[in-house]
């Protein structure tokens, strides 16, 4: 099995769930249990969102998955090219939170914005950092990116300037989605975790860096990432990526013991970011690879974030957002975001056209696409409006 | 005309809309429009939330309120006492949004956090700084409230403790609950932004101090907030305070354009905040006074966080919940948070019971209540748990 998403057609504009199978293909739910092969599960997939699937729990899911399995092995039903897809946001976001859980990520950041101070903050080993985005402005890949205005930091004794980021960057980054946990005041300790987590989504989380450094003292970026973030239209279920763990790196300090995770804790899912400037469109070229990387050596897992999440006593509700914060790696071009990869700005990279790139430009379209083993997570891509 | 909540009672468990009127009456708008009297308005006042109605716009909240406080006036509907009801959160937060909009309460934390430093920091005075907070975590009136538990600071060399917070606060305060507005990428400028905000709720922010001061860099408050918020069940439209706008202080610097306001920007609303001990209930004593204070000093405006919210294209929904920070005054007793009420703890309080308090503890009771002239703004209790 791999993924599930929500789209539309040309013929039938009514949003609706479509499985995407082993070969990439994709199934109709709505009406592929219409003779009763989908059973109960049925009801679950009948709505334009896969919220209600989301919020029947960890063993609805298991039967679903069983159920939409099997119907698809049969190859009796109609397949759809999702090439020739409208693919919508796959849910209804909850919270969105994104933590900030590469370590490569953080230290790059801190050697980045504090060159003078020690490059990861003292908490940063003790707790999966992280802080709440904006939901409502979660968007489906493919949805064009506006520039974002802001004020940016003035000059001693001037006023802020107000007017387009000239700072605009990606994150590369992978979501887990969740179902709903138990009632407020109960954490879900990490063993417990993934019986709530339903799926993994690629996301871009866009930021505009000026504003950022402006704003973000001492609650945190706001507008420097309100203005839109986007994730890829296929949900790959965790429960399809059991082959696909890997043990995470070695934590030192050992984490507390609420925080600790069995190994192994983290998943392969190889990352990869795109480039497609106007100039290559007009040319003709294709998208040019910019950064690759692995989920695998995050510091922090999922089962830590949502144990961490929780560990105050607050609830998750089906349909809650958490992604990993921008996944970088160690080397050179493992960066998952321009800040990184060209130090700021201060290393610009060369496209294959001749090209330089110190962050986006109008009409560059950046893809970022997932893969674990033959499980294709889709891509997730926005152009920044011309 | 007076507020919106969502009921139910012992008879009938099925949560609907019930209109506040002046003599502190609930009119029942599930059966009110039943022979007709409300019109098109009717539909808008079915659901077991204020979210259809707040999706509906500027312009059908005026016919919806012209419709309702006529058939209240008629006085040939059963009108229900509040006090027999059971209220609901009055709408499906949508995203929760939490400013930091009073001087006083910016400058006394700053005093207290970075007592070597200039309280106010530098972006401070240009934009209404702010964050997202959890809106899955937002909770009506009357919940009690569990002490989170989380990780506090270590002393050098040491791991970090993990247990209850020993600095349990709240914050007074009041959100503005938006319908839906323009799309992605449309910024709602401040003249305009009351055409987009349905109306006024009071909101307790509890947090924990010393939670937040531990996780906070460099991504902002996270779990010292998101265990719990409280708002009144109660939603004051805007429209019925037109009586109430007062100047709100100068503004120095003057706001970049985007962010002036025509005056008067502020809303007078007097804010009260109300302590019980479990040793007060159990002596049969009434709550003691702890602070009092006023909306109108607040240095941004509802327009103003608006504006700045959505200046980077940022969409806003239907049943958005904006909170404007902790509302302090300039004098003593006027602090809208223990933190500042008592200097972090070092000047304690006494109540009228010879207790003293430097933060909440077990059994505590809180109450908040709000007043413009004749428009009660009901209140905000919550009691930690025992």
């Amino acid at each position: 099995m791999t993924a599930y998403g929500v789209f539309s057609t040309p013929q039938d504009d009514m949003p609706r769930i479509g499985f995407l199978d082993d070969d990439g293909w994709v199934l109709d739910l709505r009406s592929a249990g219409a003779d009763g092969a989908l059973g109960d599960a049925n009801d679950l997939v009948q709505a334009p969102s896969l919220n209600p699937l989301l919020a029947a729990g960890h063993d609805a899911w298991s039967d679903v998955a069983a159920a939409v399995e099997a119907v698809a092995a049969r190859r009796d039903r109609a397949l759809l090219d999702p090439a020739a897809l409208t693919m919508h946001l796959p849910f209804v976001v909850g919270d969105y939170v994104d933590f900030y859980s590469s370590i490569e990520h953080a230290t790059n950041l801190g050697l980045i914005l504090r060159p003078d101070g020690e490059p990861l903050l003292d908490n940063w080993r003790h707790m999966p950092v992280g802080y709440h985005g904006r939901a409502g402005t979660v968007v489906v890949s493919g949805t064009p990116v506006r520039r974002p205005w802001g004020q940016t930091r003035p000059t001693e004794g001037d006023s802020p300037n107000f007017g387009p980021t000239r700072m605009l960057d990606f994150e590369l980054e992978v979501a887990f989605v969740t179902g709903d946990g138990p009632p407020l005041a109960t954490p879900i300790p990490t063993v417990a975790a993934e019986r709530h987590i339903f799926g993994l989504v690629l996301v871009n989380d866009w930021s505009a860096r000026d504003l950022q450094s402006w704003e973000y003292q001492p609650l945190g970026p706001f507008l420097a990432k309100s203005f839109q973030t986007s994730v890829a239209p296929w949900v790959v279920p965790v429960s399809a990526l059991i082959d696909h763990r890997v043990a995470g790196p070695m934590q030192t300090p050992l984490p507390l013991p609420h925080l600790r995770s069995p190994e192994p804790r983290n998943l392969d899912v190889h990352l990869e970011v795109h480039l497609r400037t106007a100039r290559m469109v007009e040319a003709g070229e294709p998208h040019a690879p910019i950064a690759s990387t692995n989920l695998s050596g995050m510091y922090w897992s999922l089962a830590q974030q949502l144990a961490h999440l929780t560990s105050n006593g607050a609830t998750v509700r089906a349909g809650d957002l958490c992604a990993s914060g921008t996944v970088s790696g160690s080397t050179p071009g493992s960066e998952g975001s321009l800040m990184e990869r060209t130090w700021r700005g201060t290393r610009p990279i060369t496209l294959p056209n001749g090209e330089i790139r110190r962050f986006l430009e109008d009409g560059d379209e950046v893809r970022m696409t997932g893969r674990s083993g033959v499980i294709d997570f889709g891509s997730v891509v926005g152009r920044v409006w011309e």
